[in-house]
This record gives structure tokens, sequence and C-alpha cells, in this order.
């Protein structure tokens, strides 16, 4: 794998994403300001007279705009293109959907692998170290900068979950619905733990150069690979590990004890050696710090529900889902957020979806989850006269 | 963490382990032999006259044969000196108590990182790929050599338990009881997943040099530690990793984003940074490998409870021990080796401990567990008039 990996030196290719840009910059929860502010956005459907259409989808990791069109980079179709489109959950024919990059991601809104200003050198390490809520309020810019007043709807899962439910305690006003799905109000002892893996992984990788690779255009690709091959195995169930690979073996016989055997071994020295060529590695350690930091109630004053009393107050409606067979935000998880929403009196409905494919599941086809969330925002925009 | 690690460039240091040395060599599953053949053993307690209360521990992946005693490299107690000692549950006034290195491994059995023969370079990366079979045939030949034809019992948790069962497979008549404990009959693909992470990880080190890292008295300590991170995660529920450090913060507010901030990661890169000075990654990679082809059933003509009728015939009884929070071996894989015993009309008792401490469990203080334990091998050895 090193060889093949290691050939990727070159950054990836250079995209015109279509952005925004906030020449007074944002001021982050660390205390430093970026200025300006790029945040790259795509949106499907049209926004109607009344501007009370919009549903802002967030993604997670390292998912990003391309919410339901080809990927400028991988040139595959995008990763929610199941649930966002046509006659589906997110129904582009009745919803204006938006969705932008992350600030700290690495597909054009700004981030470590973007320059300071046009023209300028990358801000590469010297990137400050976001939150959460900081990605929210870059949204909340964009937001303004639409013209829209409300969304419909705040929808996303995994670290986009956490997203919405910045969104709903940040700005309740701003949010009709909120859909939090397979996530959490803060990252578990184990999850922090699986990300410091990949993160010692980036750190030990020697062209990561103290995060300095971009001055001439290496990449700590082997080291990021292998962040990427720990992460994805905790997105799939043992169930959905067994299913796809078992313990099949890639022709040779068990002796002749070659490397990349086992079929789940190539599987993710794939997963691994693709993910380089589209995701910067101090963006995986700018988003990764930002969702272990992530804690709502701490945000709060210790007190979860009180981050949801505006929500409350707010009228905002709550959909909380989760998947049977995720361990990565397991269902638990979700019971704590809706007791918290419970103690603040929100308009809060939980569904566990019974899956057998793990956190993934909410990029799958997964039925009976896109008949809950379509079902919940087609009951929404009713309410609303959307 | 790269920092401190990389300084431990220099190979562990050098100890003169009790071994014995068997000219003619092993002839191995995959069709080489390896001559010599040097098992490195320690033995507890006094063989009686009838040498019928000899009992074999089986070392899991990490440890070694210093079961009961300070280890020379570490300092550190023995792995199991909370189970093997006077009046403990493998009682050593009773009980004669061996235990070998397994070969492949790094305390002084044939193995990656020792001469081919005396005065000769190691074996490195030339070293042939063993077998978990391959393990206990060498350990066959101990026992040999120390004139005993059966054992009263053979013990081990996790890869030692794949030794207890390969051991029931191969030489049920020597084979008076078996005690697998937390442990399965082949990894499943996630267990595979995790350690092909591992391997990813040490091959990336560029100290790695294609395995050849000893010629020049280097170490791929960065690869090798976030092996070890890996890996140490899967032994620990989470419950245990979130009683042990939550979310607590290491001094710094959360706004600081230090390296370390965590109390799991400098727990984890602590565990990474010492393991290096103890642990050899070519034996790592061997040893890994070996579980990770164990299958008893495909052993057997894909049938388990075939590999289980010699030892009902010969009489051998069964425990089999599982934890329940133990998500690397789960209670299920034991279920699933119990009805194959039960299939060959085995002689066994199971017993699932209800503890949240994950996979480590076998190595910690819990009393449900060594109460099992210590009265399964006293009924044993009271049936055998020892």
């Amino acid at each position: 794998m090193s060889q093949d990996i290691a050939a990727y030196t070159a950054p990836f290719a250079e995209v015109a994403h279509q952005r925004t840009v906030f020449p007074e910059g944002l001021a982050l929860d660390c205390g430093a300001t970026v200025a300006p502010l790029a945040v790259a956005w795509r949106a499907y459907g049209t926004l109607n007279a009344a501007r009370s259409n919009a549903i802002l989808v967030c993604h997670a990791l390292t998912g990003d705009q391309y919410v339901a069109e080809t990927h400028p980079l991988t040139g595959k179709p995008g990763w929610w293109g199941n649930v966002v489109g046509p006659g589906l959950p997110i129904d582009t024919e009745r919803y204006f959907v938006v969705c932008s990059n992350v600030l700290g991601g690495c597909m054009g809104t700004t981030g470590p692998r973007e320059p300071r200003a046009e023209g300028e050198e990358p801000w590469g390490t010297d990137f400050p170290q976001v939150t959460i809520r900081d990605m929210v309020r870059a949204q909340h810019r964009l937001m303004e900068h639409l013209g829209i007043g409300r969304w419909l709807a705040v929808v996303g899962g995994s670290m986009g979950g956490m997203q919405v439910l910045e969104w709903a305690a940040t700005y309740p006003e701003a949010v009709g619905a909120a859909a939090p799905i397979a996530t959490a109000v803060h990252h578990s002892a184990q999850n922090i733990a699986f990300d410091e893996v990949g993160r010692a992984a980036i750190h030990n990788d020697p062209d990561w150069r103290g995060g300095r690779y971009w001055e001439d255009g290496s990449l700590p690709a082997r080291g990021l690979s292998v962040a990427r091959m720990v992460a994805h195995i905790t997105y799939l169930s043992e169930q959905a590990l067994t299913r796809k690979f078992g313990r099949r073996l890639r022709g040779a016989s068990a002796l002749t004890f070659l490397e990349d055997v086992f079929e789940v071994e190539s599987y993710l020295r794939h997963q691994g050696s693709t993910f380089v060529r589209r995701f910067d590695a101090n963006a995986y350690l700018t988003i990764t710090r930002a969702m272990d930091f992530f804690d709502l109630a701490a945000e709060h004053g210790g007190e979860l529900a009180a981050a949801f009393r505006g929500a409350s107050a707010a009228g905002t409606r709550f959909c909380v889902v989760s998947f049977s067979s995720d361990w990565l935000f397991p269902t638990e998880e979700s019971r704590t957020l809706v007791r918290a929403l419970n103690a603040a009196a929100a308009n809060v409905s939980f569904v566990e979806i019974r899956s057998d494919k793990g956190h993934d599941a909410f990029l799958l086809d997964e039925p009976d989850f896109h008949r809950t969330l379509g079902g919940f925002l087609a009951g929404c925009a009713e309410r609303l006269g959307v």
C-alpha cells in the first residue's frame, strides 16, 4: 500500500467552487478572527416567494456541499443523492435545499488548505481551531446572504447532526424544524480515542512536516490513509463488515500469507488511498478536533436541557433518529438528547431505525429512515403552508 | 508524541531469557522449517512425582512467559500475577505452571528478532509466517522436553485461548482440561480490520524500512505505537474508557486546543510509547497475522465440531469463559464454540462473567472469573487425585 499511496504526492486538483466571500470575516470561539470568510455552497430546487421552503443540510466529517450532484473531484454521485432530489425525502421539487462546506473544511470554505486571501499562501497550521458553533455561525452568514430568515428545517447526520443541534441552541428562531440523525450531544471517550489514533497516524507521517506539507506540494498520504481506515471501521457494524467480507480471501490460500489477502483489508486500503485524493490532512485534524470538543451541555452551564429552551419557546420541531447497530453514536446517546429535549418541553419525536448497517446507515438505502425523514419534513411544510 | 517516540531508536535491552533449544527445528504449516528452534519459558511451583499437576498457561498477543514475576524489561509485575501464584486460582502451591513465549514472539523464542542461530543475524522479515498451530507445536516440544505426558490443564485468554483450542484439537490426549477464555474459533472481519490498521501504520513508518529496521538498530516506533493505540481501544469497553477518562481535560481549557488535551489521548499515547520499548514490530506483524488466519473450522473441513471429537473421546473437560462487555471477542463467539463442543459430545461448562471492563477483564481483578477458573481447576485436580 505504502508504494501506491506515496505516489499521490501532488495536492489534489483545484476546483472552482461556488463561493460567497464575507470580507469582514468571522470571530471564532477561540478568540481569533478569520477574515475574509469564504463559504462554498450549493443549492438545489427553487426558493419560493415567501422564502419559507429552505432546508439546510449539514454535512458530516468527510462530506461536503456536493449533496445531490456529481462530485467534482471523485466523479461519484453526491453523498446524499438517495435522500435529496425530486420526489425524494428532501424533495427538491418542493424545497430549496442548501448545503455549504463547513468552516475548516477543504472544499472551498475557509480552512487550512485555502489561501488566507486571494493570491496568498494557504492558512496551513496557522488556521485557528474552530468549533461546531463556529461552523454554524459561518452557515448563518450564508443564510443572511441568501435572504432567508428561517429555515423550514435543518437536517444532518453524524457531525451534521451536531451542527443541527448547535443551530437549534444558537439560532432557535431561525430553525423551524431540526432533524439530528445518528449523532450525540458530545463525543464519547471511545470516539475521542479513535480520533486520536487517526491524528497520531497523520502526525507520525514524515510527509506531514509539522503541517507544512503544502509548502512543496507533498501530502501525508500514508498517515491520512490510516486515519481513514480506522474511522471507516467505526462507521460499519460488525454485521455489515462480516456480510460484506466475512473472512473471504482474495484468491490466495491462507498459507501464502500475502499482504492484502483478506478482502476486508483490500477494501480498507482502497478506502484509505482514495480518501487522500480528496481530503486535506490539516482539515481532517481541525474537524475531528471540533467534533471532539463539541459539548452542548458544557456550553450551557452543564445543563443540556438549557441548550433547548430557546428552541422550545420558538416552537422548533425535532425529529431525532438513531440506528440500532450504530456503535459510534449508539441509540443511548439519542435517548440522552431526547430526555433533554423533553426536559426543555420541546416538541420532539424519536425514532430508532432497525438496521444492521451501523453508523453509515444514514447514508444508505434505509426505506424506514427515508419514510421517517420525508414524513417529518412534509408534516412541517404542511403545518407552515409551504 | 512523534518527537518522544522517535527518540526510542535503539533496540530494547537484551535479556538472557531461560531457553531450551531444539536443534532439529520445527516444520511449519506453511511448509518451511525453522531450525534450530529455541523456546523461552518460565515455570512456577513444583512438578509432582506423577508429573500430573502441570498446567500450561498460553499468553495473548503482547504477553510473554513472565506470568507471575517481575518483567525483566519493564520492571512491572507479571501479567497474570493476580491469577497465578500461591493460593491464587492457578495455585502454584498445588500446580506446576509453565508458560513459554510464543513462536514468532520477541522474548526469547524463535521469531523475527531472534538470530537464526547463535551468533547469526536476526530472522527479520525472512521469518516465515507461523500459525497458532505452529505455536502449539513448539509448546508441545517443550512439553516433551519437560517429560510431561499430559497437562492437567491448558489455560489462556484471547490469543492464549486460541492456543488452548488448538491444543485440544491437535493433541487431545495431552490435554486433561482446557479453559479458553475471552476468545473465538476465528477472528471476525472487524478484528481483522483493526489488525490491518495496525499493520498499515507499521508498514507506513519510514523507519520500518521494509522490515529491515534492525539492521542499523532503528525501530518503526511511531507506526508500532499507533498500532498499539488502536488495539488498546478494542481491549476496553466504552464504559471502561468513559469511567477512566470520560471527557476530562488535562488542566487546559478546551479552547486552548493543545495536543494531548483529553486524558484519554494522553493515556493512549503513553500506552503506545511504552509498548515500543518492549515489543518488536516484525513480531507484532507475524503474530497478528497468525491470529487473523486462525480458523479452527477451516482446519477441520469446515466442521467446527470435528475439531473437538478427539478431545471428546479423550475426556478433556472444557470451561469456556466470556465477559459480557467484551466487544472484541463477544459472548456470541463463545456460544458458537460451546455449540460445537456440545455437538462433539465434549464435557463443557460455559460461564459469561458480568463485567463492564471489556476484553481486558480476563487480566483484571474479576472475583467471579477467578472463582470460576479456580473452581474448575480444583475440580479437575481432585478428579485426577492431584
